[in-house]
Parts: C-alpha cells; structure tokens; sequence
C-alpha cells in the first residue's frame, strides 16, 4: 500500500469530515507513519479492517476535493502571494533610499506574508 | 422564513456536497428568489416538503463550514487583497516617473487582481 503524499495534504484540509476512528486511523498511518499492524494493534481492529478503514478515507478525501477543490485553491493563492512577495522584495530593495516607497512596500510583504501563514 | 444572505454564499461554496435535488430546492429558493409554493409546484412536492428540505440544506451548509471554514477563509484572503492592490495602486501612482518601479508595481496588482477573480 503505497503512502499517497496529497492525501496527507487532503487529511489536513478534510480530516474533519471523516468520522473519528476513520481520521485516528488515516492520521496514524499518513502523519504519524505508523505500519498498518502498528495501528491495528492501538485501534483494536484487524490489519485487513486498517487497510480498509485508510482506503474508505482516501476515497472520500479525494471525493471531497472533486467537490469542493479547496486544496488546489489554497495551492494557486498561495503561489500568487509567493510571486507577490517576491516582486514586493525586489522592489523594496530597489526602493530602500525612498522611505515613503520603501514603507508601503513593506506593508504589500507584511499583508501578503501574514495570508500565506494563515490561510 | 427569514432568507438568510451568508446561506447564499454557503450554498456556492458547498453546494456540490448536498444531494441533486436539495441543491436545485435550494438554488431556487437563494438564487432565484422563488417562493415556497412556486418551488413546490415546479418540483413536485409539497410546500412543507420545500420548506424541509431547504431547512436540511441550510443545517448541512453551516456545519460544513464549522467543519471546513472555506467561507470565513477566504473573506479573510479577500480582503488582504484587497488591502493589497489598495496599497499598490497608492505606490503606482506615487512611482509613476519611475518606469522600472512602475512596472513591478503593475505585477504584484495584476497577480492579487487574478487572485481574487479566481479564488
């Protein structure tokens, strides 16, 4: 059973859709790196019932960002901003000897960095 | 029944997660402002069936988004922005002698403008 790296990007975006055992079970082999014996001993379920429960999971993450594509929007936005604050930081330099300029500039880097982190 | 306007905006964000025929009850209810009973004769069923479903459809929208938080997400990218392009279009104008500025200046507005048409 091959590890899926998106899925553990889609966990993050639409963990809180799957039922509780389904997410423990899906965090522990995609965040935790847990083997599927690992976790069957922890959760109290069969290896075979592991195997199944990860890829009921994956189907419904993937069926949520069919629907909803919140990932590949959060993916496009932020490499918008990433492409912000790199002409904003060229221009700052550019700009270090204009203060009023130079002020603005930092604002643009301040706005674009702080909805890079949050979002 | 009050129309809610944030339901409105929930119901595009999370429409593709209700069933078919809560989705069309509900688009016809936020979207084209028809009344109960002209909803209940075009779909079929009764007026309290209508007003069930847009019930059950309002109840799915908001905790989607409790869950998710897509909507308040991306308000707050939105409105960052547009502080952006705000701040950028004050620099554009001030650097306007500056053709080199000018430019870069011209890019980061163009890239937050894509941003929110896109998102």
């Amino acid at each position: 059973m091959a590890k899926n790296l998106d899925i553990s990007v889609l966990l993050d975006f639409y963990g809180d859709m799957l039922t509780e055992k389904q997410r423990e079970v899906a965090e522990f082999y995609y965040n935790e790196d847990l083997s599927l014996a690992e976790i069957a001993e922890h959760s109290g379920i069969t290896r075979q019932g592991v195997r199944d429960s990860i890829k009921r999971a994956e189907f419904q993450l993937l069926e949520y960002e069919e629907k909803l594509g919140l990932y590949s929007r959060f993916v496009k936005i932020q490499s918008g901003l990433d492409k912000i604050i790199k002409t904003a930081d060229e221009l700052h330099i550019y700009l270090s000897q204009n203060s009023e300029a130079s002020e603005k500039i930092q604002e643009i880097i301040s706005i674009a960095n702080d909805l890079n982190d949050n979002d």
